[in-house]
């Protein structure tokens, strides 16, 4: 820190350069650009944000979803008159108030068993990463896998806490096993310690890709294999054409996987209320074992105190209306994100020949498609875009380091209704021609 | 990470030794005591916690509050029913979206002009803290100064942060400048980096210490002679005795201090919003300048994305009702705090003869008295305490390394009533009695 002039104008200073390095690395310009496009081209059709719909949200529901949870705390709880008072005033448990509605959620619509103390609400799924993160990241021989591409959110939080991120990539059925166990033995080998690898195995951020049944099975015994903790996130699983696959969770005998969950599309991102299940167990310096939600309850202490009482109210509210299933709450929005994909791909389908040099992926559910185009997809092709053809996506670039991203770009469904869809996809077919 | 036993029974295995270093440092286990003692003694009045008094709250606030949030965006600011419902429903601006309400609050309450811009609204002051010290920890030489005692959520920030904590004693004006700023010098000369110095100038907690005026000048003198950041965290500044002091922000004509908020004991602990003002300017690489603020915005979006929004309409609805003054919001709240701190003051005057060997500082304001006692404070006595008594209180050594902490330990009075004081004290004086 220096000061710049004279008594009359002296001032503290900081400079960029003396902050934590991961203000300065491109995952900032990333997650920048992604919330900031959509201000600079208020008139241009949004295919870049993956923000969920917000139409079957009313802004009275949170006030509603509050006084049900308080009803629920006094009736099915035994709570009295204080004790509702002290549960949404107060500070409160660290490892939060609504782990035993979502312990319950879990086993209806996921077919998970979750021992409630093994949750831990956080600040949004954000939270969650950070927290495992934290944990997990004790020295400088510790790395990080996650598949590539990835979303920016775990590349933000493992800049945050210096923790390597080492990319293994996505393959056709979700992630290719053979160089994930040559990554892990040649990290291992140069004395890195591989502390977990993240996946999104449902209908990826930001590639769209989904693993079979048989894929997450092999990518269970791979990690057992290799003693390999899997960091499992999971926002978009709901969203699915009829099939609903088993998470890695629900089939990890091991306590293995880490699920990551969030509330933010399937109830609503205002909340900011995820969670983690962690029952890894954690053997503590006297011999004694307990779960990894323990330690990531420590860290939480330490970083945000508690997630808000009032704000896991409001979805536990949420999750009380719907007899604590979120298949259930989200009937509508699931018809709504299975109808903006099939006009999508349909549109695309309709726009582009094949054979004439954009080509496609074809996710069964989520929010998002990857696209291929005969250009470079950068920041410079995507200011065009906006500016002169009024349609907004997001370039590849920015999730993963490799040539194959350089002509690719990710669209995104799920904010918009079906005739922005229409005409986004016909700006974008006139932005593609005029470079083609 | 290895396993335990053959196919059968395999099972993920993590040690604690091999997570992060914060997990098993002693600020752990103070703040695992501060929150747990009263559970273990459920039975015993606490004078240990630091909570705020919930009697003038009502359950049913929070829906009312967000209701004129919501009646305040639609009037006030103009917004149209989708606007409404996107503030509440989506994820919102990285820096808050009540920015202008707390800006409004500031200059009304506390003389403090900020520009909304230099406002981050956070997850609890916490999140203010673990902002501010990722920001300012770049690298291994890195120092925080903070005044011992120190407030355990600071320590462990900074724990959690790898960021070590050089102890400044309290004065009894507040800090002693010669020691803080012989220590800046030792620890510039030996290379280290001092970031900042954390300071809570009103009620501090644990040791109920306030600055003068004048000696809140002469830190800041000292601050601009050293070139040193201060952090200012102030929780309790308004539970004064009608003395109001002007904060160190207020002060500030150098954009020295980043200001940390709480709305933990102003309006409720459950929402957890708190709020840092950081318009201290960073000069970029390329030369241009902006204020600190966006760079705690950039770590935030890596932290928690945003802080919600539902729970910031509810801190914002209540800032609203009272005109954007917590000065008036807390009237009452004022008035019961201080009918509080002089019963246990004048408690402890009718229970502890002069030159008994028990003495204590006079506060005018907050939660905490300091009790010097004739015997060990420490954890086995307060289980003593807490099992035979029946009366809770905090050994002063969970909040710094000194020989003064020994016989030292903290007295609060701001969650009970006072007759929970008198009943506490006469078991307290019955506990000291029986050491004596």
């Amino acid at each position: 820190m220096t000061t710049t002039a004279g008594p009359a104008a002296r001032q503290a200073t900081l400079h960029a350069a003396d902050l934590h390095h991961s203000l300065t690395e491109p995952v900032l310009e990333s997650m920048t650009l992604l919330n900031e496009v959509s201000q600079r081209y208020p008139d241009a059709v949004s295919l870049a944000a993956g923000r969920p719909h917000e139409d079957l949200f009313d802004a009275a529901d949170p006030e509603r979803y509050l006084a049900t949870f308080r009803r629920y705390l006094a009736r099915e709880r035994g709570y009295s008159p204080e004790a509702v008072r002290r549960t949404l005033f107060q500070y409160g448990r660290t490892k939060g108030i609504i782990h035993e509605l979502v312990a319950r959620m879990l086993a209806l619509d996921e077919d998970i068993v979750a021992d409630p103390e093994s949750i831990v609400l956080t600040v949004g799924c954000q939270e969650a990463m950070v927290l495992a993160l934290r944990a997990l990241r004790a020295d400088d021989r510790d790395v990080l896998l996650a598949l590539a591409p990835t979303y920016v959110g775990l590349t933000g939080a493992a800049a945050m806490l210096d923790l390597p991120v080492a990319p293994v990539p996505s393959g056709g059925d979700g992630v290719d096993l053979a160089v994930l166990e040559s990554e892990v033995r040649r990290l291992r080998a140069r004395g890195s310690r591989v502390r977990a690898c993240y996946v999104m195995p449902d209908f990826a951020n930001p590639s769209g890709l989904s693993m079979d049944i048989a894929a997450r099975r092999r990518l269970l015994e791979v990690a057992s294999r290799l003693d390999l903790l899997l960091l499992e996130d999971n926002p978009y699983g709901l969203f699915h054409d009829g099939e609903h696959r088993p998470t890695l969770k629900s089939l990890d005998t091991e306590r293995r996987v880490v699920y990551l969950g969030s509330f933010a599309k399937t109830a609503l991102p205002g909340a900011r209320v995820g969670y983690a299940v962690a029952d890894t167990p954690v053997v503590g310096t006297g011999g004694s074992t307990h779960p990894l939600a323990d330690e990531l309850a420590k860290l939480k202490g330490m970083l945000t105190v508690n997630t808000s009482p009032v704000a896991q109210a409001v979805v536990g509210g949420h999750l009380v209306e719907h007899g604590c299933s979120l298949v259930a709450a989200n009937a509508a929005q699931r018809r709504v994100y299975q109808r903006n994909l099939r006009r999508l791909l349909d549109g695309l389908a309709a726009r582009f020949p094949e054979g004439g040099g954009v080509r496609w992926n074809r996710p069964s559910g989520g929010f998002f498609v990857v696209v291929d185009v005969p250009f470079a997809a950068d920041d410079a092709a995507l200011e065009e875009s906006g500016r002169e053809f009024g349609v907004l996506w997001v370039p590849m670039r920015h999730f993963y380091d490799h040539p194959d991203a350089r002509c690719r770009l990710r669209l995104s469904c799920s904010a918009v209704g079906p005739d922005e869809i229409d005409t986004a996809l016909d700006r974008f077919a006139a932005f593609v021609g005029s470079r083609s």
